[in-house]
C-alpha cells in the first residue's frame, strides 16, 4: 500500500517543479539534467518520498492523477483544460455506468477523463476523422488504463453515430451546429448535450441552430481559474493567468412536440421543494 | 428506457424555470400555483416531455442530475457550489473504487457527490459533530441513492479519524489548520489533501500550519463561474454573478524526512516527457 | 476650508450607509426616517463630521465626488458605470483643454465626467435625440457645476456632427457602426475614437464595419470590478458582483491611404525605447 | 492642427505593433531594424499617417497619450497599471485645481497621471526617499510636460508631509499602515485617502491599522482588465491576461469624535434621492 511497484507509472518532480512521467522498470535508468536515478532505487519507495540522482539531487515521487494525465498530454491538438473537463463531466451527469458519445477524440485526454468517470462499467464512444489523432488518443487512453471502456471510431459524423439512447453527447468540434440532428438521434429522451467552443461567434451560431432543434434548458457558461502564490506572508493571486479557454454549452434533449417554451431559463435560484425536507 | 416509472424522482420545471423535485407515486397529485398534475399523468411519459396541469399549464419533466442534487439541497449550512465540488473531486483524484474522508458533513450534498464519484465500490467516510446535520445529511445521501457507499460518523475529529491509508482527505471546516495531524495520519503515502475556506485569513493560517507538517506540492486556487444570457442575438454575460465562494487548497502527503523542499512549485507548465510519446 | 457653507451640496450618510444628496439652505429641514436635521446644524460643520437628528441618530457629512455624481444619478437610461467611465476618459486621452464629442447624452452623468476631465477650458459636445433625456441631462450637468463646458444638442447624428478636428469622439449608442463616417469626419487626424456596447454581437458588427473605415490600432477591452468585504479578520471578496457592464472599443483615426495594415495590434508589451532613458 | 511639428514627441508603430517614442528633430535619423526614417519626412505629416523607411517599410505616426506615457515607462520599479491609475484618479476625485500628495514617487508615471488630472492649476506633491528614483521620475514628469505642476521631495515620510488641507493623499508604499497619522494630518476634513498594495496580508494589516485612526467609508476593490482578440470572425478574450496587479483601498478623513460607526458600509446601492429629481 502506498509503495512503488515495478510496472507502475510514477511522476518524478525535481526541486523546481519540473515533472516527468516514468514507467518503472527494474534495471532501467532515468536520465536527468542532474545525474541519473536507478529505477531499482524507486521500487519499494513510498509515494511522497524522495529519491536521489547519482549526483545527489533529490526528486519527489508521486502517483499520477487524472489531473496529471491531462496536464501531461502533449498539445498535439487543442486540449480541454482540467477545470473545464471536470466541470463538463458532472454537468453531463456522468458517473459509474453511464454511456457517453464524444466527438472529436483529439489527443484522447478528455476521452480518458470520461472513461474514469464512468468506470468500471460505463462506456465511452469517441468519434474522430484524423487517423493520426486516433493513433495518438489510443495511446493516451491506454496509458490511462481505461482502454477497456473506450471505443474510438473513425467516422465522418455527418453520417451519424452508431449508438442510441446514450446518456450524454459531447461535441468538441469547430462547427457543432451542423451535427445537432446526429446528437439528438443518439441521445436518450432527456439526455445531456454538451459542447465546447472558444469563440463568441460559434456560441451565437450554435444558439441559433439549437432553436431549430428540440433542445431545451440551454445554458452557456465559462469557468475562470485563478491560481494564487503559495506564500503565507505574501498571499496574493499569481501575476498572470489563462484568460480564456472556451465557452461551455449544456442542454437537454426534449421529447415534447413544441420545444420553444423550454429553450432556456435562468437556473439555480428557482428550486422550490428541497430534497431532505421531502422526507420529513 | 427514458420513460418515467412509478417511484422515480423527477424534476418538474415550470415555464419560468422554477424547479420542483417530485417522487412519482401512483394516485398522488402534484399541486402547483397553476393547478395540479396527476402523478399518473407523469408515469410513462418520456423524460424531456411536457405534462399539463388541470388548468392547462405545461411542466417539463427532467431526470435529476448530480448538479440538480446540489442545487436543490436546502441551504441549512454553507454549501459547496457545484463548480467547486466537481473540481475538488478530480483534484483529489477520486473515481471508482477510491476511499475518501470528509469533515464536516454539513448538508450532505458534497458527501453525495463524493459517493457518486467513487461508485460502485469506493467508500466515503464523513465526520460531523452536529446531530441535526447528521440527520439532514443522511436524508440527502439517501435521496441521492448512495447510502450504501457512505458512513457518517459523529466525532470530534481532534480525536482523529478511524481510517488509515485513505486515498484522500477533504476538510470543510472553519479552522482546518488544527486537524493537519489527523489528516496526515489517515492518508496513504502520497495521498491527496484538500481544503475549502472562504477567507484569505484562513488560507494564510493554513499555509503557515502546513509548513509544520509534511505536506507538499501545495496549490491554492479559485474558480469563478460566469453565466451568459442564452440569446443568440444579444449574446453577453449575465448582469450579476456569484463573485466568490471559496479558496481551494490542495496538497500531497509526503513521506520524506525533510519536506521543506517540496512545499510548493508552480505547476502545469513543467511537464517534460509526455504520455503517448513515451510509447512510440 | 473643509467646512460646509450655505449653498453647498453635501452627501449625508446614515449609519447603514444610505446616502442622500442635500443642498444646504439656511432655515430648511432634512427629513429622515429617524427624525429631522436642521440645515443650520450642518452649516459650519467640518466635512467628515457627524450631525444628529432631533431623535439622536447620527449622519455623516461628506462632499460629493464625481464618483458619487455617477452613483447618485437615477437610472433613467442605461448608465455608464464609474469603472468604465473613468477608464474611457483616460483611454480617450482627455484632460484639461481637450474637445470631445459624445453621442448619446443619456442621463448626462458621463457628460459631466467628461466635462470634469477637460476642465477648465475644454469642451464637451453632447448629441441626443430624446427631448426628455436632454432635459434630464441638462440638470445633471448643472448639478455637477460644469454647465459652462457642455453643449447638449438635439440632433439625429446621421446628419453628422457640427464640430471638426475634435480630440475624441465617444459613441454610446445601440448601433454605433452606422455612425463611423460621422465620427471620422469630426475627429482630428490621429484622434481618439471610443465606443461602449453591452453585447458581443454589437462588438462583432462594429469590428466588421471598422474594416471599411480608416480606423486603426483598435482594441477591445472589458473591466471587471471586484469589491471586498472590509473586515480585517475575514478578508475576502464580496459574495456577489456586477458580472458585466459593457465592452469598450478604442481606436485611432488614420490618415493614410491604405489603413488595412494598422487595423489592430497587440499592445502594451511592445514598447521599445522608454521615456526617461531617451534623455540620459 | 493634427500635423507633426519639429520638437513634438510622437509614437512610431511598426507593422507588428512595436512602438517607439521619438522626439522629432530636423536633420535627425530614426534607425530601425528595417532601415531608417528621416525626421524631416515625419515633420508636417498628419498624425495617423504613415511614413516609410529607406527600405520601404511603413511606420504609423501617432500622438502619445497619457496611457502611452504609462505603458512606455521603463519598469525601474513596480508600476501602477493604467487600469488602476485611471480609476484611482477619479476615486480620489482629482480634477482641475486639486492638490494631492503621493508617496512614493517611483518611476514618476503615476505622478504624471496625477498632474494631468489636476491641470492646469492643481498641484502634485510627491515624496520619495531613493535618489535614483527622484532623478528618474523628474525626467518622466518632464517628458509628460507637467513639470510645472509637480514637486518631488526627498523625505522620510515618517517625519510627515509639508502640506496641509490637501484634497487627497495616495500611498504606494510597502507598509502604508505606518503612515496613517501623517496622511491624516495632511488631509483636509473629509479628504480622500487612497492606497495600493499587492498582497492580502498588506490589506489586512492596513484595515487593522485604519481602525485606530479616524478614517471612514473604507472600500477595498480590485480591477481586472480583460482584452479581446480584435477579430470580427472569431471574437473571444485573449488567451492570457494579467491576473493581478494590486488591491486598491479608499477612505475618507473623518472629523468626528468617534469614528467607529463610519468605518465601512456597502456602497453604491444605497442612494436615496437622485440628482436631477431634486430640482424638478
Amino acid at each position: 500500500m502506498g509503495r512503488v511497484s515495478a510496472g507502475d507509472t510514477v511522476v518524478m518532480v525535481d526541486i523546481k517543479g519540473k515533472r516527468y512521467l516514468l514507467k518503472v522498470e527494474p534495471g532501467s535508468r532515468f536520465e536527468t539534467n542532474r545525474g541519473y536515478i536507478l529505477h531499482d532505487d524507486v521500487i519499494e519507495k513510498a509515494y511522497g518520498d524522495e529519491v536521489y540522482t547519482n549526483k545527489g539531487f533529490p526528486f519527489l515521487i508521486l502517483s499520477p492523477s487524472t489531473y496529471d494525465l491531462i496536464q501531461s498530454t502533449r498539445r498535439v491538438t487543442q486540449i480541454i483544460y482540467p477545470k473545464d473537463a471536470f466541470y463538463i463531466v458532472f454537468r453531463l451527469d456522468l458517473y459509474s455506468g453511464k454511456r457517453v458519445i464524444e466527438a472529436g477524440t483529439g489527443s484522447g485526454a478528455f476521452t480518458a477523463v470520461l472513461a474514469k468517470a464512468v468506470m468500471p462499467d460505463g462506456r465511452v464512444f469517441s468519434y474522430e476523422m484524423r487517423e493520426s489523432m486516433i493513433e495518438y488518443a489510443t495511446k493516451t487512453v491506454k496509458n490511462a488504463g481505461v482502454s477497456n471502456l473506450v471505443e474510438i471510431k473513425k467516422r465522418d459524423i455527418r453520417e451519424g453515430f452508431d449508438e442510441e439512447d446514450v446518456d450524454a453527447v459531447f461535441l468538441d468540434l469547430r462547427t457543432p451546429w451542423y451535427y445537432l440532428d446526429q446528437a439528438y438521434s443518439a441521445l436518450k429522451p432527456g439526455g445531456h448535450f454538451g459542447c465546447l467552443v472558444p469563440t463568441t461567434n460559434q456560441v451565437i451560431e450554435l444558439l441559433k441552430a439549437m432553436k431549430e432543434h428540440k433542445f431545451g434548458d440551454i445554458e452557456v457558461e465559462e469557468l475562470i481559474l485563478r491560481r494564487f502564490k503559495v506564500v503565507a506572508e505574501r498571499f496574493r493571486p499569481e501575476d498572470r493567468m489563462v484568460a480564456h479557454t472556451a465557452y461551455l454549452i449544456f442542454a437537454r434533449k426534449l421529447a415534447c412536440r413544441d420545444a420553444g417554451s423550454w429553450y432556456s431559463f435562468r437556473m439555480g435560484r428557482a428550486w422550490k421543494n428541497k430534497l431532505p425536507s421531502d422526507e420529513s
